[in-house]
């Protein structure tokens, strides 16, 4: 069985088209590579409830993981954490370890010169407020911990907004615990662009294609419009390892091209991943 | 009362970080534009039941307008519309009007020796497919129609995912009545970048701000982590009009500013957009 992810992104700016969302982007890809499966993202703004209900709506859903980004900050507009306690029904409560590790960055901020004083502040300390139960994940290259909590056969865990703290916590402390529970499983894709033959043209081929594939997913992404027949057709597929996924891939390409010469199609390889 | 609104992305694509999420970015900017407020995003894969579960989801929640982006096209992996039906308990069925559109692409397409045949097949008969009570928008740049419907006090708007369709039938038919939706109201958006005050000291300095000025709302975006003390501060606001929006912003960008200057910081503007 599939191991099915969530992400909830936090933050009312990507809800204002201030910012693209390139964590969601960078998350998905990641995980894909690692073998789960993301089945839904989900945007929210900077609101303890919005964040809750969307918290206990992917709970719901039983996912193995949901990962939230952003809101772990210093700031009163990094509600995440709030949210998810509210959604967990339960307290926040200053996390021993936590503390710890905000302490030490800002004894290294001192010592760097980089600011004067290393004082807890309400502020700092909020960064140690954790969801009772959770734990805290190192921070490499930021202030915020990010934060792990099970919940009722899932694992939450909530990762800061800033790519590179985001990035980092993820290598770090999460992508090894998602690749163990996805098993020994192999993501591969790869994508040819066809000309010649328009989109509605190729529905039937496809449709036969994926009937006699059924482990390959075949997705077409017109290229210009329908009128102009510039189609990308992505192929991918999840198997128990690389061999077996390339030769579900491999199968698939010699009959999707067979059937697209018939018709008098062009076909141009676009990339190949592993 | 905000006139809220909810985008629905569907596509596996966005889910496995093949693509950015590009649509939901511009969309949210221009909603946003026009006086709307984007509530939230969802992203789900090409699955009848996620796209019905979501879309079912969201109109619990009673926004005013709700768009899907994606899976209006020919091929079997276009299953928007499908998956609405089933959301709002109704049946497919051929819309004149919009077989009506479909055809004269294809005639078009025909006559510009773009293919040989407009014969509609059953791939282009399924774009003229609506779910009963569904009117077609006319798409300026590519086949499928846009599709518009009413639901329990929700205006539910279907897009294409091609970019350039998805924004051709959102300013041709979607933004004028969204616009009105949303009365006369402007949003008004400006960024200081503030360096030399870390995100925790300027903490308490917020929290004052935006006690002082309700109606602006206020978010921190640290660039370079906690440690290297510079982060951008974005300040909003939606107004009856543009005067007063900017009022708005004014008075709450004096306080602010005079309150990193007492604690040493330094300010510079970043970009103002009406």
């Amino acid at each position: 069985m599939a191991c099915s992810i969530e992400i909830i992104c936090v933050g009312t700016e990507l809800l204002i088209g201030k910012t693209l969302n390139t964590n969601a982007y960078w998350l998905s890809k990641r995980i894909t590579s690692l073998g789960g499966k993301v089945a839904r993202i989900t945007v929210v703004s900077d609101d303890v409830s919005e964040i809750a209900s969307s918290v206990k709506e992917a709970v719901r859903r039983k996912p193995r993981f949901l990962i939230t980004v952003g809101g772990l900050g210093p700031t009163f507009d990094d509600k995440t954490l709030e949210g998810v306690a509210k959604a967990l029904r339960c307290k926040l409560e200053i996390d021993d370890e936590a503390l710890k590790m905000v302490t030490e960055k800002y004894h290294v901020y001192v010592e760097e010169g980089r600011m004067e004083k290393a004082e807890l502040t309400p502020p700092r300390v909020k960064m140690a407020k954790l969801p009772e139960g959770a734990k805290p994940l190192p921070n490499p290259v930021g202030t915020a911990p990010g934060v792990i909590i099970e919940c009722e056969g899932t694992t939450l865990v909530a990762l800061p907004g800033v790519p590179p703290e985001m990035m980092a916590i993820f290598e770090e402390s999460v992508a090894s615990i998602l690749r163990q529970a996805a098993g020994d499983v192999t993501f591969f894709e790869t994508s040819i662009d066809v000309t010649g033959v328009v989109e509605s043209e190729m529905a039937p081929i496809i449709d036969r294609v994926m009937h006699d594939n059924p482990y390959v997913y075949i997705k077409s992404h017109p290229k210009g419009g329908e009128g102009i027949s510039k189609i990308e057709f992505h192929l991918s597929t999840t198997a128990e390892n690389s061999n077996i996924a390339r030769k579900y891939i491999s199968k698939t390409l010699v009959q999707l091209s067979g059937m697209v010469l018939k018709k008098g199609g062009k076909i141009k390889p676009v990339k190949t991943e592993t």
